[in-house]
C-alpha cells in the first residue's frame, strides 16, 4: 500500500472448515473507513445478514487495529473487537488495551475476520502467516487469567499475546467480555459471541513492523505532544496518580450524578467508602498500563484487611465503583476489589453485571420478585454478599444467575409489572457511572448511540469541563454530533479517548494533525469528518437493518419520569419532550429522517454510501 | 363466553419466576381471531421484541388450540405450537397431531403461553387447574418416547398426553421439532425454543369439555360430512390405504416435481425403491391416525430384512421419503424408514434434516469442502451410512453434525463459495417435496409464505388436482391468496389440511359452514375471510418488524435460474422475471406496498389492525 500505518491484509478464518485466506484492502478503502470501528462495520455490514442472531455462526468477529497500532503513538496499545451484539442486537464494538494490536500488525495484518463455530472448543494460534487452530478442550471452564498462561505455556513463548474469554463467555453470558492481558473488550457481549464458537482465546505473534507515513512528521508530532501534555492536570496528574476513581467525589458531590441504589438517586452519601483519596492511601500497590501508554491510569489495588481481605485487581476503574459500589448500595471499596477482579477472572463486564444486579435488587425490595426467586439470597441494597454470590452464579449461569446473565432489559421483560421503567439500560445495554438526568448531552447521547446505553459513543467529559452547559438543550444536538465524531475517529485509529483533554472534546484540527503523520493521507477536517460521519451512519444503517428506529432511540422511562431524588442535580432530568426536541435537531443536523431515525439517502450518497442507500431502499 | 368452542383462559407461564397466571379472552377476541395460529400471531406480536433472537428467554412459546379441539370433528386430534423462529427469525407456528389439544381444553384453556428460561431442567404438568414445575434432570439426553413414557409413569397415568423434545431439542438444533405420542410440530424449530428454555416437556390432562354452540347444526354437519367424503377416494382409498406415500409415483413419473440429489433433477430414476405400493406390500404393519381422524393416512411400516433391518416407525410420510431418498440420492426406503424414526426419537425435523445432508452432499461433490471437515466421511449421493450417521452428528452437534444443525442457510453462508445458491431455502426454511419449478403456485407461494419454504401456508395440492394450471401465470397470484386463506383458517380451527379435497382448495362456504355449528358466530364468507387476511397480515406485520421485506420474498437461485434437468417437467422454472410479475400481482391483490412487501395502513385498518398499522409506522 501506498499509505503508512497498514500492511493491506485482512486474515479471514473460518473455525467451522478451519480454512484460512487473505483479504487484500486498497488504498481506497483504507482512506475512506481508517481502520478499527471504520473497517470493522464496513465487513459486518457487507458479510452478515443483519436479522441473525449474535449466537449464529454466520455472525463475524472482526478483531481490528487502526493505523496507529505497533508504532508507539501514546495510548494506541490497544485493538477492538465488533460483533453483531447478544445485548443490543446490533453493531458493536468494544476496545481493549493490549499488545495484541500491535502483534496483529507485526503478523502482517490490519485485522482478523473470524466466521464460522468450530465444533470443539479451539483457540486460534496467529504466528505471522502461520495459523494454527489449536484445542481448547483442557482451557474450557478455566479463567481468563490461567487460560492466557497455559496458551503461553503451550506455545513456550512467555510475552505471547492472547486474548481469552473465561466461563462467562463460554455460557453466553450476554455482557461477557474478552480479555486481554487484564484489559477487557468490556462491554457489549463479545466474549459470548466468543463462546457461541467454541473460542476460547486467539493468540498472535509477529514479527515484522508497521512504520508510518512520514517519520519525521510524526517526531514533531511527538515532540508537540510532549509539550502540551504537561499543561493538562488530568493527564499528567490526576488519571497518573489517581486513575479514574478520581471521578467518584466529583461525579458524586459536584455534580451529583452518581447513579446510586438503582438511580433512585444520584447522589450517594456512602461516596467516602469508594473514593479515589482512600484507594490509594490504603489499597494502592502499584500503577499498571496498556502497551505505550505514558498515562497509565490503571492501578494494581488489594485489600489489605477486613472481610475481603486478600483480594486483588488491576482496577477498579470508576464505572466499576459505580456498579458494584454505588449502585448496589454499597460503601466498601473492598467489596468492589473483589467484584472487579471476580469479573476479570470469569470474564464479565463490570459496568452490565452490576447494574443487573442492582436491578434485581430494587425488584426485589418492590416484591416483584421473592426469595423463591433469588434461591433463597436477601437481595437488598448494601448487602455485599449477595453480590460476590451473584457474580459467580450469572457466570455459570446457576439459579436466579440464568436470568441475570440477560441483563437488565431482558429479565424485566420476564419479570414483568412496571420493571422495565427501572431497568437502566438503552437498547440493552446498561448504562455506566455518567447520568443521563444530570448531564443533557448524555441524555442525548445515550438515546442515540449505536451501542445503545455507553459512555464511549458520545463523551461525558466535555460536560463535566463545561465546555459544553451540562444543562443547556439548545445547542446540545450539535454537541453531540461532535463528541462523537471524535470517538469513532478515536476508536478508527485506536487511541484512547483519555487523550480528549489533549485533542479536544468534539473532532477538530488537532485529530488530522495526528493521523496524517502516520497515514500520510494528507486529510483535510473536511474530509475527516466525512469518514467520521461515513463510519457513524454505517453503524446506524447497519442497526436499522437489524430493526432499529427512532422507538428505539429513548431512555428508561425512569430517567424521562422521574427527577433525581436528591443531592446537588436534584430535580434535574430530561423529559420526554425535551428529549424530542433535542432528537428532531439531531435528526436534523445528521440528515436522518426525522420521523423513522433512518439516514436519507441524499446523506449517504453525499459521505460515499451510495451502496448502503440502495440497500436501505429495500427496507 | 358466549360462543362456542371456547374456555376463555389461557393459561400463562414463567420459566423463570416458576408463577403462572390466567389471562382472559374476549368474546371479540375469539370470533376476530379464531383460535390457533390466529390467537398465536397476536400474542407474539404484542409480547415479543422482534429483534430479539429465538432462543433470547424472552421468546414466548404459545401452545394453542382452536374452537374444535376436544369436540371430536373429524381430523381436529391437534394442536399448535408457535414462536420466534431460530430457522426463519420471523412468526413460526407448527401443527401436530395429538390428544394433548383437546387436554388442553379440557382442563379449561384455549392456550398456553410460555416465558421466561427454567434454570435447570424442567417439565410442566398442568393437571386442570394446577400447573406443576418439575425436574426433567434425569429426563434431559432421553429420546423422545422415552421422555414421554417416564413421565406417564412418574404421573402414574399411561394415558397422560405429552409433547416432548429429544436430544436435538436439548441442544438447540434449529430445525429440532415438537413430538407428542409419535406426531410432530415438526418445522421451524420450536423443539429448538423448547431447548434453550430448559423445557423438555408439557403435559396436560383435563377433565373438563369443550362443547359446541350448535350441537344439532354440528350433527347436520357431520351427517353433510359423512356422505361427501365418500365420493372423495383420496380421503377414503387413497390416503387410508396408502398414506402420503402415495404422491411420489404421480410427482416423480406425472409432475416431475420430486427433488432429487439436491434439485440437480426433479425426476429420480430410483422412485420405485421409494414408492407407496413397495412401501404398502413389503414393510406395513398397520394403519395408525391422529385422535378422532377417520382419514388414518399414518402407517407403522418396518424394515423386515437387509441392511436395516429392525428399524420401525410411524411413516415415513411423503416429504421424508423426499428428503431423505431422492433428495440424499438414495432408493431404499428401509434407509428412509430408519432415519425417519431416528429423526423422531432425536426430535428433529426430516425435511429440514435430509435437505441439508443433501445440500451437503453437493458441496461435497462439488469440493466446496472436503474429508477434512466432514470426519472424514465420503458426503457423496446414495451413501446410505453417511446420512444414518449424519442424523447422530446432528442430534448430538458432533463434527460435521455441528454445522449441519444450521440449516442449509447458515451452513452455506459459512461454507462460501457460490453455494448459497443450491441451499433450498427459503427465508431459512428448507423446502418440502412439491416442486418450486413444477408447480407456479408454489414458485409464488413459497417466496411469499411467512414460514419460508413451507407446503402448508400455500398448498400444492389444488395444482396437482388440476384446479388451478401448474403452468400458468395469470391469475396465480389469486390462486395463492385463496389457499393461503384456507391454510391459515384451518390453522385457527386446527383441523387437517388434507380436508381441503373435501372443503375446496381455497377459501369457501365450506370452511364457513363447517365453523359456524361449533363458534356460533355466523361468521358469513366476507367476515371470514377478513379473519383469514388479519391473521396472515399479523404474521407479515410481526415479519416486517423483524426487517422481512420484499427483498426477502424470493427463491433460491437455483429454482430462478436453471430450468428442470431432466423429466416429465424438463424445462420448466420460473425465472426471477416472472417471479416479480406474480410478486407485483400478489401484492396488489394483498393491499402491501410493491416496493418493500409492508402491508399498507389502508389495508390493515380495512381488516381492524389499526394498532398494528401504528407499529409499523414507526419502522
Amino acid at each position: 500500500m501506498k499509505y503508512g500505518g497498514y500492511k493491506g491484509k485482512i486474515l479471514r478464518v473460518n473455525l467451522t472448515t478451519r480454512k484460512t485466506s487473505i483479504m487484500e484492502i486498497t488504498d481506497e478503502f483504507a482512506r475512506k473507513y481508517l481502520g478499527g470501528n471504520g473497517f470493522a462495520v464496513r465487513f459486518l455490514f457487507d458479510m452478515i445478514d443483519p436479522r441473525i442472531d449474535a449466537f449464529d455462526p454466520t455472525n463475524v468477529i472482526a478483531m481490528m487495529t487502526g493505523p496507529f497500532q505497533g508504532i508507539y503513538v501514546p495510548t494506541s496499545g490497544k485493538y477492538l473487537l465488533a460483533a453483531k451484539s447478544p445485548l443490543t442486537n446490533g453493531y458493536f464494538d468494544s476496545i481493549s488495551g493490549g499488545q495484541i494490536g500491535a502483534e496483529i500488525k507485526y503478523a502482517g495484518y490490519d485485522g482478523i475476520l473470524i466466521i464460522g463455530r468450530a465444533d470443539k472448543p479451539v483457540y486460534i494460534f496467529v504466528d505471522d502467516d502461520k495459523v494454527e487452530f489449536k484445542s481448547a478442550e483442557r482451557l474450557w471452564g478455566r479463567l481468563t487469567s490461567e487460560t492466557q498462561e497455559m496458551i503461553k505455556e503451550e506455545i513456550g513463548d512467555p510475552r505471547l499475546s492472547v486474548s481469552a474469554i473465561g466461563p462467562a463467555g463460554e455460557n453466553k453470558v450476554r455482557y461477557a467480555c474478552v480479555i486481554t492481558e487484564y484489559r477487557a473488550a468490556g462491554r457489549g457481549g463479545i466474549g459470548a459471541v466468543m463462546g457461541s464458537k467454541n473460542l476460547k482465546a486467539i493468540a498472535v505473534r509477529g514479527s515484522g513492523t508497521n512504520e508510518p507515513a512520514n517519520p519525521e512528521a510524526l517526531e514533531a508530532w511527538m515532540k508537540w505532544y510532549n509539550e502540551e501534555v504537561k499543561k493538562v492536570p488530568a493527564l499528567t496528574t490526576g488519571l497518573p496518580v489517581y486513575g479514574t476513581p478520581i471521578l467518584v467525589s466529583s461525579i458524586n458531590n459536584m455534580f451529583g450524578g452518581f447513579g446510586t441504589r438503582n438511580y433512585q438517586t444520584e447522589y450517594f452519601e456512602g461516596w467516602e467508602g469508594l473514593c479515589a483519596e482512600l484507594l490509594k492511601s490504603k489499597y494502592w500497590d502499584k500503577d499498571s498500563a496498556c502497551p505505550a501508554c505514558p498515562i497509565a491510569s490503571s492501578k494494581i489495588f488489594s485489600v489489605k484487611e477486613g472481610k475481603w481481605k486478600g483480594a486483588i485487581s488491576e482496577g477498579p476503574d470508576y464505572e466499576t465503583i459505580y456498579s458494584f459500589g454505588s449502585m448496589c448500595g454499597i460503601n466498601d471499596i473492598g467489596l468492589v476489589i473483589k467484584a472487579d477482579s471476580m469479573c476479570d477472572e470469569y470474564g464479565m463486564d463490570t459496568v452490565s453485571c452490576g447494574v443487573t444486579i442492582s436491578f434485581i435488587m430494587e425488584c426485589y425490595e418492590k416484591g416483584l420478585i421473592t426469595k423463591e426467586n433469588t434461591d433463597g439470597m436477601e437481595f437488598k441494597f448494601g448487602n455485599d454478599d449477595v453480590v460476590i454470590q451473584s457474580i459467580e452464579k450469572i457466570a455459570k449461569r446457576i439459579g436466579i444467575g440464568d436470568l441475570m446473565a440477560e441483563g437488565s432489559l431482558r429479565a424485566a421483560r420476564i419479570i414483568g409489572g412496571n420493571s422495565e421503567r427501572f431497568a437502566i439500560q438503552v437498547k440493552g445495554l446498561e448504562i455506566p457511572g455518567h447520568s443521563a438526568r444530570a448531564l443533557r448531552g448524555m441524555a442525548l447521547g445515550y438515546a442515540v448511540a449505536s451501542r445503545g446505553g455507553s459512555h464511549h459513543d458520545p463523551r461525558p467529559t466535555g460536560e463535566y469541563a463545561g465546555a459544553s452547559d451540562r444543562k443547556a438543550v439548545e445547542g446540545k444536538a450539535s454537541w453531540v454530533i461532535g463528541t462523537m465524531r471524535w470517538t469513532t475517529i478515536g476508536d478508527s485509529m485506536i487511541i484512547c479517548h483519555f487523550l480528549e483533554r489533549l485533542l479536544g472534546y468534539t473532532l477538530n484540527q488537532r485529530h488530522v494533525d495526528m493521523i496524517n503523520p502516520v497515514t500520510g493521507f494528507g486529510y483535510t477536517y473536511e474530509e475527516l469528518v466525512d469518514v467520521a460521519e461515513r463510519i457513524l451512519d454505517l453503524e446506524r444503517a447497519f442497526n436499522v437493518r437489524a430493526g432499529i428506529r427512532r422507538k428505539d432511540d429513548t431512555l428508561p422511562r425512569r430517567f424521562l419520569e422521574e427527577p433525581i431524588a436528591s443531592g446537588p442535580s436534584k430535580g434535574m432530568h430530561t423529559d420526554e419532550f425535551t428529549l424530542n426536541k433535542m432528537l428532531d435537531e439531531f435528526y436534523e443536523l445528521k440528515g436522518w429522517d426525522k420521523r423513522t431515525g433512518i439516514p436519507t439517502k441524499e446523506k449517504l450518497i453525499r459521505i460515499g454510501l451510495e451502496d448502503v442507500a440502495l440497500e436501505l431502499e429495500k427496507l
